[in-house]
């Protein structure tokens, strides 16, 4: 191998590829050029001189792995954040939420707060989101700032939203928000995020969908929430949530359905036929009481999922190491069942399955030539992650966001021995707390 | 104020008192001498010099709070991390974890994992822990090495334990245990285990009940941690596991029973008539799909619940922010009710509710004038404790073990900046691997 051509060289670690295969290779070499994953071998004695890669980063110690995919956020409800917990869903977003985003959400406030949730999401291990808010174009710029990678989904509600106050106008922002970002792919990919089936109208349901798949790009939605939604749902359309959306045609493998937690056997049916893929939030969901989604009957019917950890104001943090774990216990004691959810099942939903549902997994969610260098390293040589016997374990049940490392995103290290290098983070937390000081006075 | 006697001074910071009021100091100076809290008072401007105190600690941008009270453990089973995941209880305990136990088990086992154990206890905001195991003075000496504060429970079983292959001199070793240990206290305080009602005879159970009210210290046992025990106690003695203990007399306010995640309305009447104590391990009990303990009932019958995180081989770690979190977000969704287990009431149980249920509450478990000084301090500037509302919400939902900045148990400093001062770490780790080696061998 002729290393002077790499940009980075990782070598030593354990690597975990999470491919198909799901091969773990002791004493990796994993070459990187033009953010690409060029080459993986193992280590067999060779040394390298400082000039064979332009970066040579010593893993030794450290388990490599893809960096996480977050498929649900709302990034700048980081501003919100312990401000309204312990309180039903429907008062929490009625009475607490929708006001305080009506009253504080702007562009300005976008930006910075998702600056500060994009430093919170680099320290512990996440490398690609999906996040849907509204002022949008402002969370992919600060992602293009953070060299994060994003699916960035403006949203829409059938009521006037802090950056359309007149509702007729927000089809038409929303396809320049489509014109502007499409030619950053794949570091920006631009969405649509429909938020409820409750909260949209039939029309725009059915706009909005069109319109996506026009362009080619994702549309979300959450679906199913909490209970509630299937009696709203029925009482105005005279059927249940699922059937009602597959009628409208709008589900097909570029919906993804957020939450998921009151699926009939019947629903699991038309996800399953229609290729929709599942983002499941447990700890939001659980925070708020909402419900657990039947994730374990979703991937034995070869529905795709993926892991959120929805906004910060609901769960409260956003780290998908703390999801996982939740993720893998919550299903056990539900079904009573230990043999369900194991470690490695969800190591699977929080890196390529969360690929596969946002459409991105020929790019990201596993460690293999060709792809993004995407890559996450793990500090294994702690109290809480000795001894190991099996690193999928470890990385579910026993270790953290703050046991990451570096974090490399496209072949740029952005986070570095827990030292974040493309955010001001002393800047960011002082313009965020400054918003927080009005919230907290209104 | 006269601080020149003092030995800590801490400076600044929001204390968080965890009292009977739940009082809140902002900008609080705390006087530290002989391992007690001489002094709380609000910092006015007040300057001090060096002499002031031999130490002072400046908390600013910090919370300071009680040290977590881990009521359940098993520390020597950070061994078996990992080792065997995602099983049904009983498997887990037949198949695996008693014959691991039988073959790796002995004095010096059980001191150097208990050792990496208190490592990773520490440097996540523990200060005093109860113990359960086999050898349990090895795990009384580590403890007096780290300098931690434990309640440190001999265990007994009807069958041929590591540290007592002759059933007959179980009871012999205890009360030489109990002898030995007493004078210690209240740096270690020696209890008795029985492990379960089905792994200990009628007699056993009572015996140790005896002897345990003689010498006046704690009786634990696990109590109904899955649905099968119902059953088998039925079978045996013709009545439900609560009611059997009472009707051997062994329940009373010095007694723990942990898990008791299948309690009938009667069970609950038993344990709050006889002022037996809960340790609420939720994060165990939902990887082994045990079930989830009623714990809002017994907090309405003002039963005291502690929290605990079981042993490392079925949580899999020792991190009491991460139970917080998990013991917040279960009850909510269990009982869809996001109204029950606040943030606050989470965090008596795993403060003064810990001190409580180990008779150590005149003690520990809140910063009040007279207490030993048990106290950690969090870094809030952080990107994911940003920005604060409500300091109770930030500590359950989204601050983490690694988030603690400074470590005081009874009046010393061990540990500052995330580092150990009381453990040489990298021995330890090796040492917990070389066993490991043997286990992965075997």
């Amino acid at each position: 191998m002729q290393n002077t051509d790499l940009d980075i060289l990782i070598s030593g670690g354990t690597l975990l590829t999470m491919s198909g295969q799901m091969n773990i290779i002791e004493n990796c070499l994993i070459g990187i050029k033009d953010g690409i994953i060029v080459s993986i071998q193992i280590k067999n004695g060779q040394t390298f001189s400082d000039e064979s890669a332009r970066e040579i980063i010593d893993a030794s110690g450290c388990v490599v792995m893809p960096g996480l995919i977050n498929t649900h956020t709302h990034l700048p409800m980081v501003a919100f954040r312990g401000k309204a917990d312990d309180l039903p869903l429907m008062d929490w977003l009625h009475n607490h939420i929708f006001p305080l985003e009506a009253r504080f959400v702007n562009r300005r406030m976008v930006y910075e707060c998702a600056m500060l949730a994009m430093a919170e999401m680099i320290l512990s291990g996440t490398t690609t989101f999906c996040d849907a808010y509204f002022f949008e174009s402002s969370v992919a710029e600060a992602a293009q700032v953070c060299a994060m990678r994003a699916v960035a989904a403006q949203g829409f509600a059938d009521f006037a939203t802090p950056d359309n106050p007149k509702y007729e106008k927000m089809m038409t922002a929303a396809e320049r928000f489509v014109n502007h970002w499409k030619p950053y792919a794949p570091m920006i990919t631009p969405a649509f995020f429909c938020h409820s089936p409750y909260t949209c109208s039939p029309v725009t349901l059915v706009n909005v969908k069109q319109v996506a798949r026009e362009a080619g790009i994702l549309y979300l939605t959450h679906l199913l929430e909490q209970r509630e939604e299937i009696e709203i749902i029925e009482n105005r359309y005279g059927k249940k949530p699922v059937r009602y959306l597959y009628d409208l045609g709008v589900l097909d493998e570029k919906t993804v359905a957020v939450h998921c937690n009151w699926l009939t056997k019947e629903d699991i049916d038309i996800l399953a036929d229609t290729g929709v893929g599942v983002s499941h939030n447990p700890e939001s969901s659980m925070k708020l009481a909402a419900g657990v989604a039947p994730v374990p009957e979703l991937l034995e019917r070869k529905i795709n999922v993926g892991l959120g950890t929805d906004g910060a104001a609901s769960n409260n943090d956003l780290d998908m190491f703390r999801e996982m774990d939740s993720t893998a216990k919550i299903h056990k004691v539900m079904s009573l069942n230990p043999t369900v959810m194991s470690a490695q099942t969800v190591l699977r939903a929080a890196t390529i399955g969360g690929a596969k549902i946002l459409g991105l997994e020929k790019l990201i969610g596993s460690i293999e030539v060709g792809k993004r260098a995407d890559i996450i390293l793990i500090d294994m040589n702690q109290p809480h992650l000795t001894p190991v016997y099996n690193y999928y374990s470890h990385l579910v049940y026993a270790a953290r966001g703050a046991d990451v490392k570096i974090s490399i995103i496209d072949g740029k290290i952005i986070m570095k021995e827990r030292k974040l290098l493309t955010i001001d983070l002393p800047k960011t937390i002082e313009a965020v707390n400054q918003i927080a000081r009005q919230i907290a006075n209104q």
